[in-house]
C-alpha cells in the first residue's frame, strides 16, 4: 500500500505542516488502511548525562526531514511505493520523571495504529537514547515477545550499558543494560558498531564483553572498508528480526555536531549511509534514531542527517518486501 | 465557541506536530463549528528586493509559537475562550511566479473556512510583504467589498508603495499602491506607522502623500509616548473595521534580526506590543504578519516576537467580543 | 576586607583559570579571613518546563565575568576595595532528581563558608529558577530563621507561584509558592516587578493575589520610569534584610535571547540595570541570578548581562557598608 | 602574461576592497593586455526549488577568497605566473525573472573583456545552478560553437536534467536539459559525479540515461578512489576542451553547510580537491562554481571551500599552459 | 558635486563588488572633480585589551553598506546630491606594530585624495579605536593644525584616556589622552558621552576630569531624552569644526553584539541615531567609526548599524551645505 | 603516581570550575608529589597573519575538555592512572608584545613545577602557534639542551618555516625556522604532516627542504593509509624523544572550523586521532596544540577535538609507562 505523498512540484517542500518526511498523520490514513510503519517522536531528554535539549529534536527532525526524497537511487527502490508510512506524532511523555516516561511510552507505543490488519512496526525519533528502552520493548511486545529477545543492532559511540549514573538505572548510559536484563534483547544477537573512547573505566566494557556482545569499535570499523562485519552479521540472522538503533553521536562531530554526547573521531556520513545500506536483505522489527540536539546544529546539518538516516532505515524494509 | 488546546501541563509545548499556537488544524474542527479565524501561511519570497528566505517563516512561526499561552495578561482576556482559531496549513504557491501566486492565495484564501455559519477572518503569516496584497483582497471580498476599501494600519519601516522594481508591479515594495489602485484599501483611512529613512529617493513619499495616507515616522512616533496617534485613528475608525499588517521590519533589528530589508533605529518590542494595546476597541477586519527570516535569526528571537504580535492581533479581537 | 584581583593591566582579563568575576576561589582565601559574600553555581536545569540547558550557565557566566571592572561608576564605589568576595564552585547536584538536588544544595549552602568571623551571603548563580528556593532557604537558615520569612525582591516575567506542573512541586514554575508554604518568604514583603503575559490561564494570578504579593507588571512598570514604585518599596523596608531573585527572562530576548521560557516584550538591560541601581540603600540578605541557557546565547550577550547584574547586586551591598 | 597581486606580506590579506582571489578588477587591467580568465559573479537565486539565498554567494566568496594563494603545491604551478586573471565584477540580472536573467547574463558574458588580443575565458561564480546555462552558452558562442557542443564535467549530488517543476524550464533543476536540448553540450560527453538519491522519483533518471550521459553515482566513486573514472574521461577527451560545472552539494553537508539543496552523505572536501587535481592534462572551456548559500554558513567554511574550488580549476588550466 | 550611484531598480543592492555604501572607488572619480569625502578602512586591531577581530570590520561594514539608501528622510536631505563620497579603500598598516601603523596611517590619510580642487574630509572606518589618533592626527594636519586642537565629539562606553596598559601608550585605551596631549584636541572642547562602569578603577576618570573633558554618563544621557547636553555643545561650537568619533561599543550589546569590549546597559540604536540627528547644525572636521567585530556579530546588526551611522555622520555635513 | 580526577558519576561534568580535562590545578597538588604533565595555556595570538581570537582558545579548550573521559580505549590503558597530571594555569603574556610574550613565557615554563622529585613535561595550549617556540625552548632547556637539538612531530597544513612577514620574525608563520636556528630543534629529525597548498610562494618551501626537514603533505599522507611514515619516523627515533607539535588546521575546517588559517581538504579527525595512535611507542618530550579559535567554532566542535588530541598526546607518555 503506498504512501499518498504531496507532489514536490506542485506543493513545495517548503509548505505546509511538517510532518516526518511529508507523511501523513496517521489520523488521516483511511480508516482500514493497513500502515507499515508508525513514525513518532520522544520529545524527551530527561535521561541525559551532559548536554540537555533533544526534546526539541522530534519537531527539527520533521521539519529538516521535509527534504527527504522517495526514490532510494543506490537500493533501487521507491520507498513509498512499497510501505505505507505515517507520522503518528508524539509519545506523551512526563517531563520530570524518568520511569514513568518510558513505562508511559511503551504502553502507548505498544498499541499505537494496531487495528484490524494494521500492525505497523515503530521507527522512534528521539529525545535521548534511554527512549530506546521504550520502543524495544513495545516492538517485542507487538513481535510477540520473541523468546530470548529480539536481535540488536545497535550504531554508537558508546555502549550504553552502564548500570547506574547518579542512582537513576533509567538513563541514556543504561538503555541496553535494562533491555538485556528484562530479555527484550538478546545480547549475543546483539551488535555494536562505531564504539570509541576515552571511557570513564575499562569496566564500561565488562557487562557487554560478559553477556557476549560484539563490540566492533571505530577503529576496528575503519579496517573493514566493505563492511563484512555487518554482512555476516545479516547473514547470520537469516529471516531473524533485528531491532536498529542509531544514535547519532556514532558520526563524528563535523557531521552531526548536534548531540549531547559528541565523541571525537566518529564515522562520515557517507560512511554511516554505506554501512546502512550493507545491512539490505535483514528483516526489521522496529527502529530508532536518537541524540540529536537541535540548539548545537547551526546550520541544521545534524538534523537533516537524521532524516536520512531513517529513510535509509525504511528503505532497508522496503528492500525485503 | 473557545478553541481547545492541549493542556500544556499535560502535553508538554515542546511535544507534538507544530501548529500555530497549537490551535487545531482547520480539518481538524468539528464539522459545522464556526470558525472565528483561520490562520494560514504564505511560504513565499519571490517578492523581495533584498535578502529572501522568509518561504521559511510560516514553519518557523509555527515551532516558535508552541511557547505562546492563551490568557492575555494585560487586556485580562482570554483569547482561547472568547475565540475559535484555528491553523489552516499553507496557501498554494507558484514559487516561480509572483502575480500567479498572488492571485492563487487570493483565490484559494477568498472561501476558505467558509461554510455554514463558519465566516473567520483571515491572518495570514509570510512571507514577504507582497503576500499583504492577496489576504488583502480575498478580506475584502469576504467582507462584501466594502465600498471605498478597507482600513489599514500598516507597521513597517518602509511605505511599500513603490510603483514598481526590476520592471515587476507586485513585489514586497509594492502591495499598497496595488491595493490602493484597486480600491482594497481607502487610504485617506490608512495610518503607517514607523517609517524610517533612507530612502531611495525623495519621490517614494509622493504616493502616500498625495493620496493621504497617514505616516507616523518612527521619529514622530518616540515624541507620543503614550500612542495618541493611535487611539485617535481608531476613535476615528468608530465601528468601522480595519484590517492590519505588521511587517516585522518596523521593530529594530536588535529585536527582529530575522528578516530580509532591515531598518536601523526601529521600535523596541515593547513599544510594538504596546502599540498593538493601544488599538484595543478596534474591529479587525483581517491581518497578517510578514518579512520574517528564519535564516538571519540565530536564537529564534524574531519568529518568536512575532508569533506574539499575532497573538496580540487575535486578542484586540477577543476584547470586543 | 578587600578582594584581592589580578591586575588587568598586567594579567590580561582574557588569561587564567575563570572564577567568577575573577574573584578568588573560596579555598584561596586564607584562613581566618571573613568573607562577605560567597559566589556559587548550580549547574541545575531538571525544573524547566520549557527549554533544558541552564546547566551550563554557571560556566558561561564565569568566562563572560572576567571583563567585569570592579568601580562602580554610577554608585561611586569599588566593591572589591569594600567587601571581600570569592567564587566557592559549584554546590553538589544529583542531576536527575529534582527535590533531592534542592535539599542537597541547602544543606551544602547553609554552612558555606561560614566559620569564625567569616559568615558570608550566598549569591547562586544557576541554573533555572527551581534553584532559588534553595539558597533561599539556605539564606533564611544563615540569617537566623528570621521570623514571618524574608523579603523578597522578584525580577521576573513569570511569578513562579504555580503548583505543580506535571505532577511535580519543586519545578521552576514553583519556587515562591513552596518559599511561602514553608515560612521562608513572606508574601507581604515580596514584590514581583516585570511580570507579563499572556499566561497559561487567569488562575496563575491567584496565589500571589491572596497572598498579598505586590505584582509590578511590565507594562505598569513602564508608567513609572523612575522606578518610585521600587524606592517606595526600599523604604518600607527600612533596614530590614531582604533577598534579591534575578530571572535574565525579565529582560527582552533582544538583551538576552539565551532563556529557556522567554517572554516577549521585556524591559532593556538598561531599565534592568537602572532598576537596580533604584534599591540602592537596601540591605541584602542573599540573592540569586538564574536562568542563563548558553546554548541559545550565539553572541554571548546574555552570560555577559547576568554577570553585570551579579556586579549591581554586590555593589548595592558595598553602597551600605 | 602573470596576474599582478598585491604582496600578503605588505599588504594583508585582511585589507582592502574584496575581489576574487585579490586578482584586479578587469577594468583595472591595462588595455591591450590579454586576460586569460575573467571570473565573474552572477548574483542570483531565482531558480531555486528549496532554499534562496546564493544571490549572496558572489561577494561571500570574494571575501573568503582573499585567503587562496597562488602557488599551487600539488601541481608545482604558480597559477598566477601563468594566468593573467581578473575579476569582472557581477553580471546584469533581473531577480524577478529567470529567463530573462538568464538571457541577460549570456549577452553580457559573450563579449565580456574580449578585444584585441583578449579573449579570456569564463568562470561563473553563482548564483544557484540555473546560472550554469547562461555561462555554458556564452562560452560555447565564444569558443565558435563547438560542432555537437561542449564535453561538460559535471560535479553534483543531482542530474539537474528535470525538463519542468512548477511550470517553469529554467530553474536550477533543468539546466543541463536546456544544454543538450540546445546542443551547447553534448550529453555523449558529459560525466556526472557524485550523483546520490534519494530523488523524486525514479524518472528523473531517464533523460540522462537516455541521451548517454556517464552517471558516476557518489558510491560508485567510492569504489574508485584513483577516480580513474575521471582519468579515463580525461584521457577520452583528448585535446578537446571541455567545460567543467561544480555544484558545491556535491560535497557532504559537513564541509559545505551553507548550500539550498543539500544531500546526505557527500565526497570530503579532499576529495574534491583531489579529484579535481585527477582532472590535470585537461583544456578547459570555461567553468562554473554555484550554489554557495552564505545564511546557512556560520564559520564561512562553505564560501573558503568554493574560493578554493575555483583556484583548483584555474590551477588546471595553468597546468597545461 | 552629487555621487554617481548604480540605481539600485536597474542594479539590485546584492549585486557588485562592495564598496562603502556602493560610492564609487576613488580612483574611479574622474580627475578634476572635487571628493567631498573620503571613506577608508583601516584594518587594525592590535590595539585592543580584549577580544581582537576588527581588523574584519571595513569588509564588513562595506557588505552591510550595500543596503543604506541615499535619501535621508528625518533631515530631508538627499546624501548623495549634496555631497561627493567616495571609497578610498584600506590603509596601509603593519598588523605587528602599533605605533608604526599609527604614523603610516596618519602620514597616508594626510594627503589623501587631496589634489586640485579637491580636499575630501576623512571618515575612518575602524579596526580599533587606536586608530582614531591616525585619523584625527591627518585631519588635525589637513585643516590647517588648528590652534588649541580640534573641537571632539566623543560617543563611547570608555573614556579612553588610560596612559598605558601592558606598557603600551598606543593602544585603544588612550587614543584620546595621546590626542591631548600632541594638540589634537582640546579637551574643553570635548564631550565624552555614553560613558558608563564598571571601571578598572576610580583614577581612570582623573585624566578627562582634570583636563576639562565634558563627560556625559550613560545614565546622564537617560535623563535629558531631548539631548540638550548636544544642542547646548552644537551651539556652544558656533562655526567651529569638531571631529566626531563613534566607538559602537556605546550602544547596547543587543543592537551591536559584535565589538571586542562591550558595555552593558547601552543605549539603543534608536537613541544613537536620534542623538546623531540632535547634532544637526554642527561642522564636521572628520570622523570614525569603530570597534565593529564581525565574528561576534551572528546577524550582521552590528556591521549594519555602523554603516547607518556612517551614513548619519555624513547627513550631518549634509545638512551644512 | 594517578591524577586524582572527580568521579563523574557523582560530580558531573558540566559542575565546577573548568580546569584542563578536569586535572586538578597545579597549585593543590600536594606538595612533594611529582607531576608528570604540566597543562598550561598560553592565551596569545598577536602572531597571527589572518584572523586572531587564539587568545581565547585555552579557555574554551578548558570548557570543552570537561566531557574527557579518562580511559583510552584503543591503547587500553587509563591515562589517570599512568600519569599524574594538572593543569598549571595561563602563562604571564604581554599582550601587545611577541618577542617579550614568548622570552617571558620561555623563562616562566622553564621552571614550571619543576621542584623536588617532580620535573613535569609540558603541555602548552595556544594560542597562534607562535608560542610553539617558547614551550619548546623551555622543553629543551628542562631535557638538559639535548646537542642538535630536539626531535619534532609537527602536524600542520603550514611549514612555518618563513623567515619574516610584516618585518618580524617572532609571528606564527616563523617558530620553526627560528628553533632550527637556535638550535633547539634538530631538521634533520623533523617531519611535517599535513602540509598542502596553495602557498604565497614556491620559495616558502626552501629553508624546510634545505634543511632536511621530511615533508609529508597531505596528499602524500593520503597514499599511505597506514601511516607507515609515521611508524617508520618513530622507529627511527629509538629511545630519543621528541616534542609534538600540533596545529589544529591540519584538519579540514569540517572538523576545525574555529581557526584563523584554514586550509581546505585536510584530514578528517579519525584521520588525525588515528595518525597520533601510529606514534604509539615514541618518547615524548614536550608539546602543544595551539590555533584554535573559538570565535569561528559555532557548535564548539573544534575546541572539543583539541582537547581530545591533548589527550592522545598524554595517552602516548601513558603507553610508555
Amino acid at each position: 500500500m503506498p504512501t499518498p505523498l504531496p507532489n514536490p512540484r506542485t506543493t513545495p517542500r517548503f509548505a505546509g505542516i511538517a510532518t516526518f518526511c511529508r507523511y501523513p498523520r496517521m489520523e488521516d490514513v483511511p480508516a482500514g488502511q493497513p500502515i507499515d510503519w508508525a513514525l513518532y517522536g520522544v520529545p524527551f531528554d530527561a535521561g541525559v548525562t551532559y548536554r540537555p535539549g533533544a526534546r526539541f529534536a522530534p519537531r527539527a527532525i520533521r521539519e529538516a526531514s521535509q527534504y527527504v526524497k522517495r526514490f532510494h537511487l543506490e537500493h533501487g527502490v521507491d520507498v513509498c511505493d512499497k510501505l505505507s508510512l505515517c507520522d503518528a506524532g508524539d509519545a506523551p511523555i512526563s517531563p520530570y520523571h524518568l520511569k514513568e516516561t518510558l513505562d508511559g511510552v511503551t504502553a502507548w507505543a505498544a498499541t499505537l495504529g494496531a487495528q484490524g490488519a494494521s500492525h505497523p512496526k515503530l521507527l522512534a525519533v528521539g529525545g535521548d537514547h534511554s527512549i530506546a528502552y521504550a520502543n524495544i520493548k513495545a516492538t517485542w511486545l507487538r513481535r510477540g515477545k520473541p523468546k530470548g529477545g529480539l536481535a540488536l543492532i545497535h550504531f554508537d559511540s558508546h555502549l550504553d550499558t552502564v548500570d547506574t549514573v547518579w542512582n537513576e538505572k533509567w538513563g541514556h548510559a543504561s538503555p541496553f543494560i535494562r533491555c538485556i536484563e528484562e530479555g527484550l534483547i538478546e545480547p549475543k544477537a546483539m551488535i555494536s558498531v562505531g564504539i570509541k573512547g576515552p571511557l570513564n573505566t575499562a569496566d564500561d566494557l565488562a557487562f557487554a564483553q560478559k553477556h557476549g556482545v560484539r563490540i566492533v569499535t571505530r577503529d576496528a570499523a575503519a579496517q573493514d572498508p566493505t563492511w563484512k562485519f555487518l554482512t555476516d552479521f545479516v547473514k547470520g540472522l537469516g529471516t531473524r528480526e533485528a531491532y536498529l538503533t542509531f544514535d547519532i553521536d556514532v558520526v563524528d562531530p563535523a557531521f552531526a555536531p548536534g548531540t549531547g554526547t559528541p565523541s571525537a573521531g566518529g564515522f562520515t556520513s557517507h560512511e554511516a549511509l554505506s554501512m546502512l545500506r550493507a545491512l539490505r536483505g535483514m528483516r526489521l522489527a522496529g527502529a530508532d534514531v536518537v541524540e540529536v540536539l537541535p540548539d548545537r546544529d547551526p546550520a541544521g546539518i545534524t538534523a537533516f542527517l537524521a532524516a536520512h538516516i531513517m529513510f535509509e532505515v525504511l528503505a532497508l524494509d522496503a528492500c525485503v518486501r
